[in-house]
């Protein structure tokens, strides 16, 4: 395994990797690696020749009040749970190197990331977006792999590669969970083991849409009511959004039909924790 | 030559060409092809194994009340010119299938782009931006060719480049003139004799500000002054900005010196020429 936080070295290691004909496979991370991500990883090495993963804690796609500076920094052990998983090259990147100075150019998604985390979060997209794309054009994967917890995201990627013609396939993964429900998250350690317990409601939450609109609940105001108890049971938590959209074009339902995505934002204490649930009725 | 209007089939001719390890060299145009276009693309011919034309009419570059419509057509035409040159493949998509439906992402540089003819014309660069990444993404050149005449946009193209890691380098190359001075341009064809002639004022004017500053002169305003009277014999000549900038950053100098840009745009009854001068001092 190489591990390099040089962009002209990673760029000749894969210059002659691909060469040689092999298939890149490409995980993006921000470190604080979970099952989550080595599912990720997982999927990459067995579907591709070579596995390459970045370790890059984004600075752009963190609001001025959000968490960049107490973002998780495990870099030891994110490196031996990678080596463990015989990935080819770990990227680790500075944020000088990445950034330079004058940097100027953005890239932006200006339809689905209007809603949802997007409405709370401006500019984080166009932070995921722009270095995202820096990243695909560092490492040229032939597939790069994301996961569905980060729903909204993985949709705003799949469409900037689609509108922008990246040479890449995106592949998205299910939500790895805890046994209590809980969908593995870095910012999961922000949390104590009470929180913890009580943001296992989340995923009870989603349980329960699920189960009434298989049982033939289709009005969303309806459901979204119903499953907000789930989660005001717990004092601490605050409700940032709960939305049944339609799950390709993010938009609001008015009846519930075809494919759905019920998806929210809570926060426990300061930890702002997202899940969601594809329905399809 | 091949030529397709077909993304994945040039996609397809591209990934042979670079299997076979050769140098693949692009000019992307916009039609209405002339010396200045045909100069590019004899520079690709001398330092690349493989040479990709694009022509494509963008729309998302031209404002609401621009010459999108009108801009000259000339495929055929375009076609034979290119032929002689014996250049590899001409790559010219339909609109539809560079800008699918529900098309959201786009490029944009903020800092550059923001000066000269970014004022006059917002969002044109961020069409330039989007659509020179997508034609990177689809031929995925190693050397991509762009003329003087725009400076400014060859200056934000290399800016991209440089902050989104596309792996390309930029060639910029002189300006082509006519014998009478004007700058070589698609949009001359719009101009009838006397305007033609008259529009030759504008390089009269820049080769006076360079005489000025190499006299002595480091005022930019008295300078802009001296030139202006140039452009203001000819009746029909308005104009929309005549500038000196630092070459680099594109921001107003306060005194002339190192490397400086004298550029200006100028219409010619509705025909809007732009030109520009580099000076070292």
């Amino acid at each position: 395994m190489i591990m390099t936080p040089n962009i002209i070295k990673v760029r000749k290691i894969i210059a002659h990797v691909r060469k040689s004909g092999k298939k890149i496979g490409f995980v993006p991370t921000m470190g604080a690696l979970h099952s989550g991500h080595l599912s990720l990883v997982r999927a990459a090495k067995k579907e591709c020749d070579f596995c390459a993963v970045s370790i890059f804690i984004n600075p752009t796609q963190f609001g001025p009040r959000e968490d960049y500076r107490k973002y998780p920094r495990t870099f030891k052990r994110d490196q031996q749970l990678l080596k463990k998983e015989k990935i080819d090259v770990i990227f680790h990147p500075s944020v000088n190197n990445m950034y330079l100075s004058r940097f100027s150019t953005y890239v932006e998604e200006k339809y689905l990331s209007r809603v949802l985390c997007g409405k709370s979060r401006p500019g984080h997209f166009m932070g995921v977006c722009t270095v995202v794309t820096k990243l695909f054009n560092i490492i040229q994967p032939d597939i790069a792999y994301f996961g569905q917890k980060d729903y909204q995201q993985a949709q705003i990627i799949k469409r900037m590669v689609r509108d922008l013609n990246f040479p890449v396939e995106i592949k998205v993964l299910p939500i790895i969970r805890e046994k209590s429900g809980l969908a593995l998250s870095s910012r999961n350690t922000y949390l104590d083991n009470q929180k913890r317990t009580e943001a296992a409601s989340i995923y009870s939450a989603l349980r329960l849409a699920k189960k009434l609109i298989k049982d033939g609940e289709r009005n969303p105001r309806r459901v979204i009511n119903k499953i907000k108890s789930c989660i005001f049971l717990q004092r601490r938590a605050k409700v940032e959004y709960i939305k049944i959209v339609n799950a390709d074009n993010l938009r609001d339902v008015r009846k519930i039909k075809g494919t759905i995505l019920v998806a929210m934002a809570v926060y426990f204490g300061k930890t702002r924790l997202i899940d969601n649930i594809v329905v399809r009725v």
